[in-house]
């Protein structure tokens, strides 16, 4: 722990009149914001709002491309588009200017990429994309946000460009140590994402789906000698009770951070 | 003339596999290119190729915002929509940020921003809404391309912006110096254009709509104690004979300058 | 009163994953909906649902045409698109026969029409749009919805086409008759919405702005020698507490109904 | 031969200002026109035209729904929208409803429905996706075109509905009878079109790529017992020589029909 950027959440997924999810009560609580590009969520003045809003509260601002396909929100898992290798790595370049654009305007830097949901799996699962992708990033000097031990991080590492893996303490893992989907994994009350939290960076160890537990020394504290590796928990700002999940992790980020850097 | 930026000319108005105006034809012969952004005209694969077609042939990339309006084209003096200051600024921050992606990606400075159709006349028509979007537009340090002596260069000048004023060639101006709308003037062959190219020059007035002359002492060389005024003359890409008007206008251009600034 | 069809409101106003309104809670108080069309909000998906939903009900499906303007809800009063004559007409078509597929799909007719936001104003104030907006829906042999004494209902009787004239009983009218914009009118309780369908009903007038009366003779029931004519009740569905504010109109009506035609 | 619907194109795939093949010269030469419904391409005034146009030419109107991909086209082949079924079944209703609401206002009939692209494809190769497109048809009581022999066929005869089987004659075939992409397709030249279609009437069999025939009995005349077997000769409107190809095949299927059925 003790990272600049432990808490990220997707914000300003609003369209227009159409709401999605508490973002300033979540900014008050977080480090990193996932900012909709316009795709498939936002539009130019809920960007500019949400941009604004993260400067308020000191938040880092992300860019979080998706496909453009705003009927089905980019869904992770579903309405997947067999975008080329080209457009793939334009619709990134194109999203990522448009966020940067109001960085820009507000006097904030753009701090990473992190790509949304079906785009996210799309890349997971196809090397050739992947690599367009990420080509289309480098230029830029920001990392990229996603699971480690993914093509995602393989193709950065390959790529020499800055990665940061996510945790995520709302929803569960396997055994094995794969990310359950949302709709698949039970739900995760906020003290139990606190302990999430507390668990993986004390221990390098998580709960695994159906008892027992499931090994990430990457995330540990022990493991990895006490130092701080970058990695960022990322919370779910659409899940039930997503704000108070967000408050309770923070608290215990927090804590975690005045006990194992006590002079920090 | 001897300006560095003297033909400028719409860009990019292709979407997905509708193509729209010869731009590589016209490319060779312009100095700027205004590049559509996606909202009126334009997708991110066609961004991208425009910005390395205009960087193959050296030509200077600037963002054309226009509203949100494909089907209309966001088309000058018609489909209007009225948004909200707020709104016109976003949509501004928003094209341009895409657009400097692409430059950026590619290496390019973004050169000007020219606002498009019927967003043109909306900034045109309401100080409220032109200050905003200038406003929007001010913290690139770029020029804002548009008419002379209309509310675009007042505002600018306002706010201390820089501003060019564009001299059109391929279509006319009445006797009151307004320029008359491409569907109402009379059509002007490639050696007209040229032809006005050096008349506003060399004499500092222009052909007039119906007969005799309109004083553009703006534009006019002794008219501005043979300096060079920042000036571009913009050519309709989608005008018949598009390609042929931008090839004499160049060559006209060029042999301007070498008669008016023999040493340069 | 007495009416088939005494209480409409706007449904189907959601996106993809971005709701609007508590749509199946209003479904079992009203006899008519006013269906979104996917132009100004809904999709194909959501267009479906609201038309099975109305169906289980027993809710009359309308078609609620608007702007092409998803980011700006086809918004009254503002993001006026300045479409031609024909593009107005043709985006009615095209909407109402979207609408029409999902009616015939389901086996439900198509009630009514009724132009949407800030449409049904542009509507309202050019004649020329209004006609060919009418033209294009005549064919259909069904009412188009919206306020009485405006150039909507003096078209349709030109063009001989039934017309339905609303009341509305949740927002403000001026001592004039004018109907006051929501954000312009103080809230009203349910239960005043109630008293308002209940006051015009046997006195044909209603509150004022302001206090004192506006007379509404069309609206009562003596006015019209206690006959029925066709007029609707619209309630907005997003207004505060729209749920309850159409509970308590549609007992009001049905309270009326059983007094003023005992044995019907 | 002799069928009333002999040759179909896809039509009116324009898209404001984007102008896509020549729409008028080619209606007069077919039977059937496949009209684009505003998702891949086409917007309401271009449908509204070219359903005027069609009737004008006296040919027939059939939706041609395809994926919400207008920077894509909807392409056959890549730029797969891995929507659900019912997404499928609601993006196909509503964009047929739209098509049938000009054909209402025009007074003609609908005559069928063709996938477009890659969502004719998408179909092809997931039998739950085609038959809850199938299903959302059926109620129409119109055919759908499509290449017989593949899972369209199938899912139509099994739920009852007419199916259309195409012939190419513009692009090639696999010794196997399998439909080559068009990219991969030897050039055709107007006149080897109407001499395909010319063999497969007379012969029951069509030249094979790289040499050879492959037998088409389905589509051959004494094959058939002399009889008219419904199927309809498909020609693109957006190969190069697309308006002779068309006139050609017109006057060879004129020819057959005289030679083949003299006193018709």
């Amino acid at each position: 722990m003790l990272l600049n950027r432990q808490i990220n959440s997707d914000m300003g997924e609003a369209v227009g009149r159409w709401q999605l999810g508490p973002d300033e009560e979540i900014m008050k609580h977080i480090d990193v914001a996932n900012v909709a590009c316009g795709f498939h969520a936002s539009d130019p003045v809920t960007l500019h709002k949400t941009v604004k809003l993260a400067k308020k509260y000191n938040v880092a601002v992300g860019a979080h491309p998706g496909f453009p396909d705003l009927a089905g929100f980019g869904d992770a898992g579903r309405r997947r588009m067999e975008l080329s290798e080209e457009e793939v790595a334009d619709i990134i370049t194109y999203q990522i200017g448009a966020v940067k654009g109001f960085c820009e305007l507000e006097g904030v830097p753009l701090n990473h990429v992190k790509p949304h949901g079906a785009l996210y799996f799309y890349l997971k699962n196809s090397r050739s994309h992947c690599v367009a992708a990420y080509k289309a990033i480098k230029p830029l000097g920001v990392p990229v946000y996603g699971l480690g031990g993914t093509l995602h991080e393989e193709v950065a590492k390959e790529l020499d460009m800055p990665f940061v893996p996510e945790l995520f303490v709302d929803i569960e893992y396997s055994k094995q140590g794969a990310l359950i989907p949302p709709a698949q994994s039970k739900e995760i009350t906020p003290q139990e994402s606190a302990e999430r939290a507390r668990k993986v960076a004390e221990t390098g160890s998580n709960y695994a789906q159906g008892g027992g537990d499931v090994e990430m020394p990457e995330f540990g504290h022990k493991q990895n000698g006490g130092r701080c590796k970058p990695f960022s928990i990322c919370i779910h700002s659409d899940l039930p009770d997503a704000e108070r999940t967000v408050a309770e992790t923070r608290k215990m980020v927090d804590q975690l951070n005045a006990k194992l850097f006590p002079g920090a």
